[in-house]
């Protein structure tokens, strides 16, 4: 037997008792003649005592050759310890070694196993299972566990069923890019991994499921951005003889329940805000609003009063900055390079400040008098103290510009408070936008897409005006997930490929199935996917998806601990009838 | 709204409430001034009336055009029904409707949807979706997730975390073949889908989780037998500070408690028999304990007799069927065909009748006597009766028939109750085999399990000798799962490679982060992986695991319903820097 106990469950009501405890040696505190280590598993941290004068001399010799992270099994006695601990639920005791084994030496670990550690990202990736032994990474994934054992058994209480859809499925080149895999049995021909189980769960409404989850992982092979994954796991749910406010309820239920259950936080009825409003109000479609900083149009107040760059640009915009009266220049100065980085490009940063004595001190005092400036502020709801800016710009693009100011700035400030959590449903997207590159429409969210009822005849007049029947959920400035309701008429998904500039060949090759089995008899349904990776680390209070992964890969698609991809054999190529190909530069 | 109730839910209690339900039209009995239908969905049947004096004719008329699995909303009110079925649930009342909306029409169904359909498997795969409204498939999803809901629940009560571990991994060529994936962005570089998370969830111990469960796909790109899909559900476990019985003990519990919850059934402590007894008393390394018809060694009785077959071979080898005595000749001659079919490839099968009478009728009675064939009967523990069978041959597989025998009668006498659950271990199976063809030891399992401890020496002097720490569960003739003690030492893991003909280049280059990692405190530790989809169809009453898949691939690994595997686009094909490169023949 390894272990009588744990290392994280003893207390003062096991003094006296024998145990014996296994686990990783975390520190050691050695005078000679007594030595005390703290001995670790996933659990908790126990003291250990080896003592010259109450174990045998021999077993201290032994004791002197342990390194950190060695893997010992010790027996030995619970006694009462000298000085008590009480941050620690072991605190009171501690285990005086009788007699131990070393199960396992250790290198020294190339970084330390603590809760700041000295290794940099790389190494950490590189030596992943000792990173995992660190607490915070630990913790991160037994909350994972914990949040996905939580919306599981939610899902079961209100009637859904888990249903596990295909990993091998076939390629649809529209949309992301898809990850193929060859099929040996079937040369020339492939798989694809799913990008979402999108057609399979609405097949699962068609066959009558009613209500379909899955905790299911997704692929892309897009070129990573900071903080994406080629691999990323998905909540993937449907449901039949559902409408948008159906979903949308029983999701913020369960929102609320894993707020309330994670964070003990009670969320008050989830606001919900249409495409247009959040761009217009805090331009983005994403907004996070913790924190206030919303998009004011000046044009009026402020265009055709001389003041050329006004006068020359389509839109102009205000954000009030609360409490940045007392900015200083240099750090004025610095938003102002910000918004001129080539991703935003802005022309120049209009400040104006409106003192706590009433005063008013601004960039363009020369154009504009007090009395118009007042009025600004005013239009502006700014108070005494805070900063107006403004950006000037073209109609398409200011507000959100302004948005992502906006975003830097509360950063910078830290308005973006970790503790506190406020979502919000996204609606009234548009179905399609237009690709002036590739001259045609694209699916906002994806082809399935129904459009709102009203709607419909809009299709054959003005696309892109037609609005989806569709939500997005945010929390905090992240997309967490989207949805809508679906399609299930085979004549309208036709429309809506043939909108999309796919031939009835096209459509039939890739979709057909589809198409066919809104033929027979397929029930109104809408649904939702989430992104776990993001929910966990929203929840678990932090923003980067990566250290809520176990083996997370790198920004170029790579494992870094195994060291994949790797080049495979020439008969593995052999038989799958491929071969290596390479550009000619 | 879509509804008020499901189809499921109404009952005596509910009548003059006016409710409003959706579903499919299951069944019309139509009288003209009178309708019946059975609406369907995931949750029951509810019969709704149509008539023509108590509902507008206006609505009769409309109802006259609903055809079967049309989608539609009604509402109306809940009455008594004038014939009660007393088996359904909503038996007693119907829903005389008001009015209705057909949510959507159908064609009819390429087969009917009913639990014993008229589809042939190719259609009933090509039409999935149709397939999945029948109950018998519908059910099993449902089983299936709460079998797996169970699962969860149950390890994680067990302090079991679930780790989600990555699809995108490293080829490694020894053991199953693997499904490849092209990296675009590290091009001439391939990815691996997981054959099983085996190194992931060691990595996971070494990382200090303690205790890991996931239930995750796993991929092979095998020659499909039977039965087999190239892509499969596994419950994986992992588990520290573990012996083998620690193990069993954990996974007996989890096996109770299914077959408690979903059979009713209390089983006792699951029996262990070792590998060299199975193949010894069954012939086979996972015998089905539901009967009897244990092999019995006949060479000491019947060899060196004057009867040639017998002497001319290595091993003899009868089992008794119990009242066999009474089979037919015709019976016998069909078990004498089957076991000289290639597959078996047996000379002949001798059978030796022990009647109620106490006389024996055989087909050797030229060769011995009634005393000497008595005494065979005695030895292989026959009653009166009984029915003898002896294959003689090989020492190496005749045992291996006569298991393959004894599981064909077993079929044909329909012993194989379904509703009786044997589940057995099996320990104690060999480290390594000795492949002839390619002269070169494999592994039993796999090169991650470690052999019995008072072994170890004998890796070096007869490692085919050596006793692998390892463990299969066996559910009534199948094979449900198997499991390990690990090596947790970097020099064993190393031993064992370079015995398997690993060069340590080769050791390195696959697993150089695995016996890297046990140089940093690797705990002791073992696991276990189980077959989901057939433990499900076991508890299901079923052997199939087809019909427990939502959407499976036919014996080529094709999806029929959404034509998988398919051609990908040059485009694609240039992007992955690869060439389709077909063999020349």
């Amino acid at each position: 037997m390894y272990r009588s106990h744990n290392c994280g469950e003893l207390t003062s009501k096991n003094i006296s008792n024998e145990v014996i405890l296994s686990g990783w040696v975390q520190k050691i505190r050695n005078k000679g003649f007594i030595i005390w280590i703290d001995l670790r598993d996933r659990f908790g941290i126990t003291q250990i005592i080896f003592d010259q004068k109450r174990s045998s001399k021999k077993i201290i010799e032994k004791a002197q050759k342990i390194g950190r992270e060695y893997v010992i099994k010790i027996n030995g006695e619970v006694i009462k310890r000298e000085s008590i601990n009480p941050k620690m639920k072991t605190g009171e005791i501690e285990v005086l070694v009788k007699d131990f084994t070393v199960l396992n030496s250790s290198l020294l670990p190339p970084f330390t196993i603590q809760d700041n550690s000295d290794g940099g990202e790389e190494l950490r990736l590189k030596y992943r299972y000792l990173d995992i032994r660190r607490n915070p990474i630990k913790n991160n994934l037994i909350l994972r566990s914990k949040i996905t054992a939580e919306i599981r058994s939610f899902l079961s209480d209100n009637d859904f069923i888990e249903v596990e859809t295909p990993y091998l499925i076939k390629s649809t080149p529209e949309g992301a890019r898809d990850f193929i895999v060859p099929s040996r049995m079937n040369p020339g021909n492939f798989y694809a991994l799913p990008q979402s189980p999108q057609t399979f769960k609405q097949l699962l409404m068609v066959g009558g499921i009613d209500k379909y989850f899955q905790i299911v992982k997704c692929f892309r092979d897009e070129d990573l951005r900071a903080d994406r994954q080629p691999e990323f796991s998905q909540i993937d749910c449907e449901m039949s003889f559902v409408k948008r406010d159906d979903v949308i309820k029983q999701f913020e239920n369960l929102i609320y329940n894993l707020l309330y259950k994670f964070k003990g936080i009670k969320i008050d009825k989830i606001p919900i805000l249409t495409y247009e409003k959040c761009i217009r109000l805090y331009g983005s479609d994403k907004p996070d609003i913790r924190f206030g900083m919303k998009l004011n149009y000046l044009n009026e107040l402020a265009k055709n009063k001389g003041f050329e760059p006004f006068d020359s640009n389509e839109s102009i915009i205000g954000i009030c900055v609360p409490n940045g009266s007392n900015f200083s220049r240099k750090k004025i100065d610095q938003f102002t390079n910000w918004v001129k980085r080539p991703e935003i490009a802005a022309n120049g940063l209009i400040w104006i400040k409106y003192n706590e004595d009433g005063s008013i001190k601004s960039s363009i005092d020369k154009y504009f008098n007090y009395n118009e400036l007042i009025k600004w502020i005013d239009f502006c709801e700014g108070k005494k103290g805070d900063l107006l800016l403004i950006l000037a710009g073209d109609k398409s693009n200011t507000n959100l510009k302004m948005g992502l100011l906006r975003m830097e700035i509360a950063e910078r400030l830290e308005l973006r408070d970790p503790e506190k959590y406020s979502p919000l449903w996204v609606i009234d997207f548009p179905l399609f936008m237009w690709d002036e590159e590739e001259k045609c429409l694209k699916s906002m969210h994806h082809p399935f897409t129904a459009p709102i009822e009203k709607h419909l005849d809009l299709l054959n007049t003005d696309p892109t005006k037609v609005i989806a029947n569709s939500y997005d959920l945010v929390i905090n400035g992240n997309e967490i997930g989207g949805g809508s309701i679906r399609i299930n008429s085979s004549d309208l998904q036709k429309r809506i490929f043939s909108l999309l500039g796919f031939s009835e060949e096209e459509a039939i090759n890739q979709f057909g199935f589809l198409i066919d089995s809104f033929k027979y008899g397929a029930p109104p349904h809408g649904g939702i996917a989430l992104g776990l990776d993001r929910l966990v680390a929203i929840i678990g209070g932090q923003e980067i998806i990566r250290d809520f992964i176990a083996f997370p890969k790198n920004n170029s698609g790579k494992d870094l601990m195994i060291k994949s991809p790797s080049k495979i054999s020439s008969d593995q190529l052999n038989e799958l009838q491929l071969r290596i190909n390479p550009l000619k530069s």
